[in-house]
């Protein structure tokens, strides 16, 4: 989408953007990750199907809890939630529009494509203890470097549902060796948020043949000592469009997410 | 449902029984609630409705957590699960059968009620947590009494959903009051079985008028010094029919529990 208005400005200390804030520049047209914005709101995955299939869906969330952790689920045809004060249509930094699992345009306003039967589902997102991670002490390099967060599809399928099927997508993070059982132990609490890793260290057990080559995001640098994390991710079920072909989606640019007006606190478990 | 089998005998142990065992009991006719059954295997609350309802029901316990967690889905017309291997029909103790709300059977055998459109949704139930209350010296009064739990509607209302509404269930124990912040945190570390208490004190605060009269299962004695706390209860979606009044719904005989194959450790958290 192209406009006469002058071109967003990336703010100087997005993490200490209100959500409505963040949620106006990126409505003006700004697209970029969101990791690190708006520090302590959650951000979430979208994922907007037709109605008939929103049984099917959440079926398979229910299904496949860690990578679709559901948040919140729209009434029909609307554009906003409890979870979500913003215009869903146009408050996130970008989004893909599918037909029959295709991508058919990334675009940084869906209004043009949404549809009165959509049903929107906000997923939990692994950018939620990011904040948490760092205040343990744990790098977070995606950040560091100011990349969006590498993903890969893994060779783990995910328990079908209906008519949506597909393998699960995770998130990676390099630790170093040591923090490891830190990373584990703080991203546990959050187990509505994907929680703990579903595999340390070994990318080819889930069928990652080159970390340098994410399917979605972007690569982050390992460093000698370091061992790569991976957490299930709220793409998840934008795969499972890919895979399963239904007529018509829309989701979220990967790393480009719903920042919401709920605290990461409210996700955090004893 | 009668029969010529002679009369199911009540086993001098029920806590060891397995499963398997406790279900093929209930299977040949025996009728009791399911308290203190089968030690450390999860109980679960049933709710079968046709599946022309099964999202709104799956979206009302997506927005009602506490009260209706979501444990397992069979598929439409099936009468058994990953969770639950025996048969959904004949393998619970007593089962409620209602047409617009209203209980119109309530019977050992669902068999002949079962149809080929319904959807059965396993709930999470606090008698998960119970074994870990006692563990931690916690009484649980409706045990030692040998009685079912009390439940009661409260003047709480869920989130609806679609065409489902209703009030919050709540289940009620008595606990000493050097022990609340015990039983609190205990079953603070089983959030998918209902987990931490949802009041604790005041039953007025709930719209309960008369612990001695609950809506559901049998009253218990509350001691000098004891507190009656409260957690949501899975006898919620019945409430949800009572009030919401779908055609057709069959729902377990509350405290008469289905006895799953899945261990309580799977849902205790860090």
């Amino acid at each position: 989408m192209t406009s006469d208005l002058p071109a967003p400005v990336l703010p100087e200390q997005p993490a200490s953007l209100s959500p409505e804030a963040a949620r106006a520049l990126f409505r003006g047209g700004l697209r970029v990750p969101t990791s690190g914005w708006s520090a302590g709101w959650t951000q979430a995955n979208l994922i907007a199907l037709p109605r008939d299939l929103a049984y099917d869906f959440l079926l398979f969330a229910q299904r496949n809890p860690k990578p679709c952790p559901v948040l919140d689920v729209t009434e029909v045809g609307a554009s906003s939630s409890p979870l979500f004060a913003g215009d869903l249509r146009t408050d996130l930094p970008a989004y893909v529009v599918y037909e029959h699992g295709e991508p058919v345009a990334e675009v940084d306003d869906a209004t043009e494509f949404w549809r009165d039967d959509l049903v929107a589902f906000l997923i939990g997102c692994s950018f939620t203890f990011e904040a948490a991670l760092g205040e343990a002490g744990v790098p977070v390099r995606h950040i560091e470097q100011g990349r969006n967060v590498p993903m890969y599809r893994t060779s783990v399928d995910c328990r079908p549902a209906g008519s949506l099927s597909g393998p699960m997508v995770v998130s990676m993070r390099p630790v170093p060796a040591a923090q490891v059982a830190t990373a584990v132990r703080v991203t546990s609490r959050y187990p509505s948020v994907h929680g703990a890793p579903v595999h340390v260290g070994d990318p080819a057990a889930l069928g990652i043949t080159d970390l340098d080559a994410p399917d979605f995001g972007d690569p982050v640098e390992i460093r000698a000592g370091e061992v790569p994390v991976f957490w299930a991710c709220g793409v998840t079920p934008q795969a499972a469009v890919m895979a399963s072909r239904p007529p018509f989606a829309i989701g979220h640019a990967p790393g480009h997410m719903a920042i919401t007006d709920a605290r990461d606190s409210a996700y955090l478990v004893p």
